[in-house]
This record gives C-alpha cells, sequence and structure tokens, in this order.
C-alpha cells in the first residue's frame, strides 16, 4: 500500500512542479517560424499580419499617443515642460524641433518632416526610421549607404519602423539589421551572432535606443569603445581632438547633443545588469479574449501596462510600483530641471565674460570646457527616455554633478570678469 | 483506483504546499514564552541566555567590530573619510568627537566617555543606551527623569542595550519601551499597542534609530508632526522659532544637527514601503550546526549576511546584490562628500562677508538662512546609517539639492561682499 502511495504521492508532487514550470515558460512567437516573404517582400508590416494577427494588432496600437506624467508618446515639444531647452540648443536644430517621440509607425514621416534636416544631411539620419534600411545597405553598400543625401534615400522610403527590423522572414528569429551595433559591440569584444534569445531581447532594441554620433560626418557609429558610462562615452569623444556637435552661440563652447542612450542606461542599470531585457518590462506577454498568449509590440511605458510588465516580479501590487516609479522619475525631473536653469544661467555667464574687455580667457576657456561637461551630464538624463527609471542612482548621481558643473562654470566665468573688470579701470591711465 | 490516485495525488501536492509554506514561515523566539524574570532582573541580557542560547551568542557578536566599504562598526572617526566634518560642526561637540557607532553591547561604555558630555546633559541622553531606563521613567516618572542630569544617571547603570529593551521577560513579545516613539506615533495617529507583529519588528528599532531633540532642553522628541521626510522635519523646525542646536563660530548660523534617522528613511524608501522590516535584513533567520533555526541579534550591516538577508528575496545572486549596494552608496558618497566641501566653503564665505565692512546685511542673512539648509540635506545623509541604500532616490536627490544650496549660499555671501567692496572706497570721500 505505502508503496502504491508513495508513486502516486511523487507523481503528485511532480505535476505540481510541471505545473508550476509551465507557469513560468512561455510560448514566444519566434518558435512559431517564418512568414514566408522575401526580404523585399517582408519590409511591408503588413504582410506579417495573417500570420502574427495578436502581435500585429499589438503593433497598429502605437498609433496611439497618450502621455504618461514625465514622458510619453504625443509630439509635444520637450520645451514645454523644460523651457531652458530653447536656450541650452540655441544654434542647433533641437532648438528649432524637439518633441517627445511619437510611435515607432511614425518614424519615417516624423523624420522627413522634422525642422532638423539641412540640404546636406545625410541618409544616416534614416538609418533607425525604415525596414528598407537593410535593403539600401545591400544595394549601395555601408560606404554608398552614407555617401547618399537624405533627402534622395526619403524619396524611396516609405515603410516606417516594423517587424523585419528585428524578425528574419525566413524564421522569425530576432536578428540584428543595423551594422553600426555589431560593430559597436565587437569592438567591445562581444560577438551578437553568439548571443542567446534573452541578450537578442535587448539587442534588437540596443541597435537603435543609444548614444551615437556621426564618424566623418556620415558613418553612424556608437562611441562604446571605453564602456557604456557616462564618463566612458565622455572620454571617447574627448580623445577625439576638438569634437563637437555644434558651437553655441552664446558661449561659444564646443557642445556635444545627447541622444537616446537607453540601451546605455539600461545595461548599467538595475534591470539590465539582472538580465531582465528591454522585452520584459515593454513587450510583455498578453493574452487576447479567447485567451491566446502573444508579446505585446505596442513599445511603450510599462507604466501603461504594470499588470503584464512589472507583477510578474514585483509582488507588492501596482499601487506601490506606480507610486515607486512616480518617486524616482519626480526625484529625478527635480534635479533635472535644477540642472538645466543653472546651465542656461552658465552659458549666460560666459556670454557676459566674453563681452568684458581685459576678462581672464584662460578662465573663459576653463569656463566654456566645464559647461559642455556640465551640458552632457544634463543631457544624458533628459534625452534618456525614462525620466532616470532605467537607472536612477547614476541618474540622480549625475545630475548632482551637472548641477555643481553648472555653478562652477558660472563661478570661473564671473572670476574671468572680475580679472577684466580690475584690469579695465587702470588702462586708461596706462 | 482513480479514487485512491487522486487522494494521494491530493495528498502529495498538499504536502508540498505545506513545504512551500513552511519554508515561508518560521519558529520565531516570540513564541517560545518568556524568560520567568522580573522586570529588574531582565535588564541584565546575561540571563536570557539560558532561554535562548543561540540568540544570545548572536547578541555577543555585537563585542565584534569590523567595517563595511561605507561604514562600520569600529570606532572610527568619521572625519578620517570626510574631513569637512571638522569644520561643518565646529563650535559644537560633534566636532570634538564623532565616531562610527560600536556595537549596541559598547552602548554605556561610550556614551559615558564621549568629549561630547558637559556637566549639565541631562538624563535624556541615557535614554537609548541601557535597558534600565524604562526603570528610570517608573521610578522617576518621565519629568523627573529628564530633569536628572546625566552624570547622577550615568552611576546607576550598567546594563547596554539589550534583551528587555523590545522583549516582554513574562512573554517574550516585542514591546515598545520608550516613550518618545509611543508618542510621536501617537501625534501621526497611530496607535503602536495595535500594531502587527511585522510591524512591531520596525517599531522596536523605530524608539530609538531616528531623528530626535530634546523639547524644553531635555524631554526627548521625534519631531514627526508634518511627516517623516526631510522637508517635513525641517519644517517642523522652522516653526519652533529660532530653534537651533548651536551657532555656528564661522558663519554665525544657526545650526541643526542631525542623528540617526535610520527609521524616517526606512519608512519612506524600498523596503519599508515594501512591508519589509528592519528585522527581515538586520536580524535574518539563521541556523546552528545542528539546523536550529533563530533570529540574528547581530545588528549590523546586511552586506555582513547577504546569504541571509537578501537572498530571500533577491534571487540575482550575492555577486549582483553586493555590485548593487556599491554601486548606491559609492554614488551616493560621492555627492555627499563634494556637498560637504561645498558647505565648508560656504560657512568660510560667509566669514569673509561678515568681515566686510558695508557688506550688505540682509544678503549674509539669506547666506545664513541658506546654509542651515545645505547642511540640514547633507547631514541627513552623512548621520543616517545606510549611506543612503535605505532610500536611494531621496537620499541622492536630497544631495543633488545641497550641493545647489550650497552654491547659493556661497554667491549670496559674495554679492553681500561685493556690495561691502563697492560701498567702501565711497566712505573716505563722504
Amino acid at each position: 500500500m505505502w508503496q502504491k502511495a508513495k508513486k502516486w504521492l511523487l507523481i503528485g508532487m511532480s505535476i505540481t512542479s510541471i505545473f508550476a514550470l509551465a507557469a513560468c515558460g512561455s510560448n514566444t512567437s519566434s518558435q512559431q517560424g517564418g512568414v514566408g516573404l522575401s526580404e523585399e517582400e517582408a519590409v511591408d508590416s503588413s504582410l506579417w499580419k495573417d500570420k502574427y494577427p495578436l502581435q500585429y494588432a499589438s503593433y497598429l496600437k502605437n498609433k496611439e499617443g497618450g502621455m504618461t506624467e514625465f514622458g510619453g508618446s504625443d509630439k509635444v515639444p520637450k520645451a514645454d515642460t523644460e523651457p531652458e531647452i530653447k536656450k541650452l540648443f540655441a544654434g542647433y536644430g533641437f532648438s528649432k524641433d524637439y518633441n517627445e517621440d511619437r510611435g515607432h509607425v511614425y518614424a519615417v514621416e516624423d523624420v522627413t518632416s522634422t525642422k532638423r534636416l539641412k540640404p546636406n544631411t545625410p541618409a544616416t539620419c534614416m538609418t533607425c526610421k525604415s525596414t528598407q534600411v537593410p535593403l539600401f545597405y545591400k544595394k549601395l553598400g555601408e560606404d554608398g549607404y552614407y555617401n547618399t543625401l537624405f533627402s534622395d534615400i526619403a524619396k524611396q522610403t516609405k515603410h516606417s519602423i516594423g517587424c523585419s527590423d528585428c524578425h528574419d522572414p525566413k524564421t522569425n528569429e530576432l536578428r540584428v539589421t543595423r551594422p553600426a551595433f555589431i560593430e559597436a559591440m565587437k569592438r567591445r569584444g562581444i560577438d551578437v551572432t553568439k548571443a542567446t534569445r534573452q541578450e537578442m531581447r535587448s539587442y534588437v532594441c540596443g541597435q537603435c535606443h543609444v548614444e551615437y554620433y556621426f564618424d566623418k560626418g556620415k558613418v553612424l557609429t556608437f562611441p562604446w569603445d571605453n564602456g557604456f558610462g557616462v564618463d566612458d562615452i565622455e572620454k571617447y569623444y574627448d580623445a577625439k581632438q576638438g569634437f563637437k556637435d555644434w558651437e553655441h552661440p552664446d558661449s561659444k563652447a564646443p557642445m556635444r547633443k545627447v541622444q537616446h542612450p537607453e540601451f546605455e542606461w539600461w545595461i548599467t542599470g538595475t534591470h539590465g545588469t539582472a538580465g531582465v531585457a528591454c522585452a520584459d518590462c515593454h513587450m510583455p506577454y498578453m493574452r487576447d479574449a479567447s485567451g491566446e498568449k502573444y508579446s505585446s509590440h505596442w513599445w511603450t511605458s510599462p507604466l501603461k501596462t504594470l499588470e503584464q510588465s512589472c507583477t510578474k516580479c514585483h509582488t507588492q501590487g501596482t499601487d506601490w510600483l506606480k507610486q515607486k516609479v512616480h518617486d524616482i522619475q519626480s526625484r529625478t525631473w527635480e534635479l533635472q530641471t535644477i540642472a538645466s536653469k543653472e546651465i542656461a544661467k552658465a552659458h549666460d555667464q560666459i556670454k557676459l565674460a566674453l563681452a568684458t574687455p581685459g576678462a581672464d580667457q584662460n578662465l573663459i576657456a576653463q569656463a566654456q570646457r566645464k559647461v559642455v561637461q556640465a551640458q552632457w551630464r544634463w543631457d544624458w538624463i533628459a534625452a534618456e527616455n525614462s525620466r532616470g527609471f532605467h537607472n536612477p542612482d547614476m541618474a540622480l548621481n549625475t545630475l548632482g554633478k551637472a548641477i555643481l558643473m553648472a555653478k562652477e562654470t558660472q563661478e570661473l566665468a564671473q572670476q574671468a570678469m572680475a580679472k577684466g573688470q580690475k584690469a579695465q579701470p587702470v588702462k586708461p591711465a596706462q
């Protein structure tokens, strides 16, 4: 009797374990095979719809806008909430046109209509906007693509970011289609072709959501050679003597614009170091009315899908989670807005020093160097799309230093002026 | 057959569940009953040893010292790592004697030998140091106790912090024995007698690990009427017109010293708001060689017991956890040391302004007000025993503002001086 009982006991315990494991596993879309389209056909995401109706329906939700407390997907000028942006980017395209990003489905429309475009803007600006770009690379070669004008490429581009950017149409496996990511990871000793599926669930995002610059004015390059940190990347640009994105018209400082370094904040942050992928939070598993499971392709703030995105790991309930995110973001935002005000004052102060006859030129040069460092740090948080959430303690630490550096810039400029004002009255007597 | 199988299946699954539940529960010491001592006997913790040998052995580990990366239990002057402390507390006892705290078993020895004592120091300073204090309260009454001199009470005190401070000797149940905590919580609408056991696992710590002041120079009072935050408590003191702990000899500013507000940082922080008690991390369940389970009474950094303290909830492994704590603490420390340097300069700058004939007195008064606010914020992190860990984003946000305020103080003092320097040359001509 005990033998029989023990057998059933063990079976019972095993079944319980299997149920427990099943709850952790998932029937992911990439196991379901390809869509039977050529690379040329696959750039049209609507052709993936029949095989992946739920994923496609969620992809169409990217048309929806909607703001969260500290960001969102409506085309709202960033200067509406942080007016100093106009001053900080004076003399650069971002002072003319700088909005919250709309959903990925609008990428081509938004990039072709931005006021930041110039007649000589290279095709490089299209790189992350359209599923067609890998075909352009193939047709023109990397060099050929980067040497094409944006206006010429734009005429041939109609499909916005979509399925084939991250999925192989033959197998549906995840793939990285932009060479800049593969090359930059290689320089860090990482072979992207050997990535695990969990790594790929971040790498496909990391091929675009990064800090970058145009080497030789056109070649898309990720500056990760020294690491992913704010200081590492500053050092990278420092090594390129005289590197600047533009000169600030007030301070005449050689400024640098930060792009959207979500991947860098993530990989050095809480979730990234713990092995949680971008897709774990931003593409949670959902169920449709019939109970069928799919990975959401509505790329947006997990604040809109707290239940599915967060509660699988964090069991404190959505109210607590919401409050926690609010605390991090509001504390980040407070320091961010302090920093932007102080950096704006710093530019003004240098302008005054430059206009002061006899002002100490060495101190002015120090101030110009410092304002670049201060704004670089502020912009790492301001440009990144999580308002500090991806790496809270690093973001707040960085902003604290941005505030210090902005104040030190003001001091240097004042000292430079004070010397000038002292020197000035002496002059007539000479 | 299926009926029988189903029965065993269910039993099997139930047993699995029971095992799972048992792993979550615990055989806690408070369920094991009292020690059969009177209140007078119970102040001697060594008499609890026979009934609670494992707990008592862990309590004796409080004799061990040992530093962690950013703090610890050796009697090391805080000024060794943050030299500005001497300047910031100039004119106050903390500039003479301010060390890392040793273990609770040394509390009486350390408080009676500190150079911060004065002949008129009240008994209040003994309140959190000895198990005998509740008996003093009982014998002398609250008023009588607070009106006794420390030197008189010290003569009668020999037992350091121990068992009866937190446990009822009759039942071993957790209890709060210090009235200031009960009264302050009552003013916040919280009846401590109705607390759950999980709440008590923090309240027993919160009766001492707090910000406090001596009302009327002697009555121990916790300033929580407006809330537990840095701003809330600043507002509380602001409402007490002219409240100060001492006047800074350089800036002549009316300074306030922060004590050790661990409870305030915890209750507003990540673990506190998630319902994790002080004891969950600082008094983890351990097992002796025979497998017997007990709650550790070695009150120290959980960095020394990462496995037992953290990995029950955080499954990323101790290396990741250690790195995470390091990141938070090193980023906090970096801003903390920047803030202390800038606040020290601020005191110097006000001193210069005060010595400048004709300096703008209104601007000097503003600078004196601002340096109090800056140092208040720095001290909330500097005095708290977690180097930002208990509430990382709040700590870093607070330090960012401390840096801003220190710089603004310097500016105000410089502006005050500039007016004086401008005014001065005119004087002889008048």
